[in-house]
């Protein structure tokens, strides 16, 4: 024990093995299951992909309709779970709510612990299909609104902006919602992912380790970081202001919210799409100047800091998407987490299936042999 | 990223430092800040041994009161909690109810991500003064009994049994409770632990990180545990019948459940003071053929499997322990995360002192370059 390297962070240690993303962060490809996530977002949605990483293949026409069939069976909430919603207090964090709800939703589970194969996916697509029901539901609740009942005819992306908003989104906001639920859905072992293998290790159940998930995501080192994206974008009055507020951060060594990542060492793919999408939305919605001050970072960003491998990263242009669906800047990290439930389960089916309990050791660094010292002669 | 060797479960990594807890699995030696386990739990208490984990050292007669003063001051629940708690559904299980409460205090915080070391500190103390409050309030509910009000006249174990019972223990029981906390209080980079410090590491809250550790405990491969003895214990007629229940195991290569451990490779010196307690107890609550039971299947274990280095662990006697107290089958393991509670919130404090987000990698073992195929094609 005392032998072994002392790995902090664990970087560059193989902790599990996968099949469903591949990362290559020096030439910056991001792949689900072997099919560029260019091509997914491009062309799939996101139910496809979530049958595509629980199931290492695209489905038939046939699965998928089942499959859809199925997720939208789950978008109704327990019975007695919106009112205890309404009783929660208001001012709360949505983040905060999420992670207290997906545990709760174990207490209206008649069994909750049963983690076969079989109903470690019918659980998944349980939480998957509430989580947006219990974001929308809070949110109303929050702003004095009833809930607005799921409705099984829509897609996840329409059916949780319907929910939140009341209304049916247009065709393009819905696309563009779908597309970021398909760039978040799956990132290899990333803190909340590793944690909800590192739960599910004990053979504890889907609740536990989803729970765990969805409290990793919540750092500003993780999934918190596009809201910190916003926070800056916001305090830059003008395009004007950009020049100086990111060599002012630069100089003092700062962290520029939304660039750097642990694997990347290139422009993450994920990035490269979301910009696209930013762009269009901003323009669509009158955010033109957002997202001009957020490409006006990049470039610094590039000219200043792209010989040292940092480059804007998922959460850069994922703010500026969000904020232009109209998304409150408290809803932008449940946001990627309503996304990443459909990795984390994954992994979780990955986990039992040949499940070794997550045990490493620490080095202890203290005193031995200490004696007790009785109260009166300390 | 694809040299690096798969540590399976992570055995044998190092991956993290600590001054708490030094274990020699060998040799069967557990200390706390270099003082022997069997010291603390013969002359300490449990406030004195949370202070020690947290401060590195023994406290003094003042510090001690004030530590023990603040705890106190965290034992009622936040206003209109008591409340929610008996909206819960009567039949959910105790660990999953636990898991949700931990979680939901962070709504009743006005500054919940505050994670700054003093911070930390604070709330870890508010979620264990709290922790035992939620488990009796939700356990009186269910069997339809009003909440006692915790009595800051009494010390954490007292207190507990209190509100648990509407009456005070006896002095035997209390203290043996006491002990019960003091050995389960911390132990390394056990699953649940490591669990905390992987979500604290995003820089997540200390709420995020001891909801995540209750769910990973709650696995059978970990806290879960104690309720497995519990079952095995009841499965067994008479002290006549652990003989060819026990072998019949063996003999079908089953798991005994309270045997071996992935670090101890001798008799676990928390099961020799578990032990002690049990027998005393056991015989003090007219439950002698269960302790005998007990004691007769680690002879068996050790006449057979003791060569393989598996002994008895935590979980074997604190069963006996915990059902002569009074406790009820599926309170076992939230009484192991009353008491660890203590470490998982230690281990929080020593990762924020300099922490590194925990990010190891996988190795992505699926397919490449794999085109997306329209549906007409599939």
């Amino acid at each position: 024990m005392t032998t072994a390297t002392f790995a902090k962070g664990l970087e560059g240690i193989v902790a599990a093995e996968t099949q469903m993303s591949f990362i290559n962060g020096q030439k910056g490809i991001l792949e689900y299951v072997g099919i560029a996530i260019g091509d997914l977002s491009s062309h799939s949605t996101f139910e496809e992909t979530v049958f595509l990483l629980w199931n290492l293949r695209l489905p038939t026409k046939s699965e998928l309709e089942a499959f859809t069939k199925s997720l939208r069976a789950n978008y109704a909430l327990p019975k007695g779970f919106n009112d205890r919603i309404r009783t929660l207090p208001k001012d709360a964090q949505p983040m905060h709510v999420l992670r207290t709800l997906v545990s709760e939703l174990a207490l209206y589970d008649t069994n909750p612990n049963a983690n076969d194969l079989e109903a470690a996916r019918e659980k998944s697509l349980r939480v998957l299909g509430m989580a947006p029901t219990m974001v929308a539901a809070f949110d109303r609740y929050r702003r004095g609104l009833d809930a607005v009942a799921p409705d099984t005819s829509l897609t996840f992306a329409e059916n949780f902006m319907y929910m939140l908003n009341g209304e049916k989104p247009t065709e393009t906001m819905a696309r563009a919602f779908d597309i970021c639920m398909i760039l978040h859905a799956d990132h290899g072992l990333n803190n909340s992912t590793f944690t909800a293998r590192v739960i599910i290790s004990t053979l504890s159940d889907i609740y536990s380790a989803l729970t765990g998930a969805v409290g990793s995501l919540r750092g500003p080192l993780h999934g918190g970081a596009n809201e910190g994206v916003m926070h800056m974008l916001n305090e830059i009055p003008s395009l004007d202001a950009v020049e100086p507020y990111i060599m002012g951060k630069i100089e003092r060594k700062e962290k520029i919210m939304g660039f750097g990542h642990r694997v990347y060492k290139a422009k993450d793919p994920r990035a490269t799409d979301l910009q696209k999408l930013a762009k269009q939305l901003a323009e669509d919605t009158g955010n033109s100047d957002l997202y001009a001050k957020s490409n006006a970072i990049e470039k610094i960003m590039e000219r200043e800091l792209a010989a040292k491998g940092i480059y804007p990263n998922v959460d850069f242009y994922s703010a500026t998407t969000y904020h232009c669906i109209g998304l409150k800047l408290d809803l932008f990290t449940p946001m990627f987490a309503l996304s990443r439930l459909a990795g984390w389960s994954g992994h979780i089916l990955e986990q039992l299936d040949g499940n070794r309990l997550f045990r490493p050791t620490a080095q202890y660094v203290g005193p031995h042999d200490v004696p007790y010292t009785p109260m009166g002669d300390r």
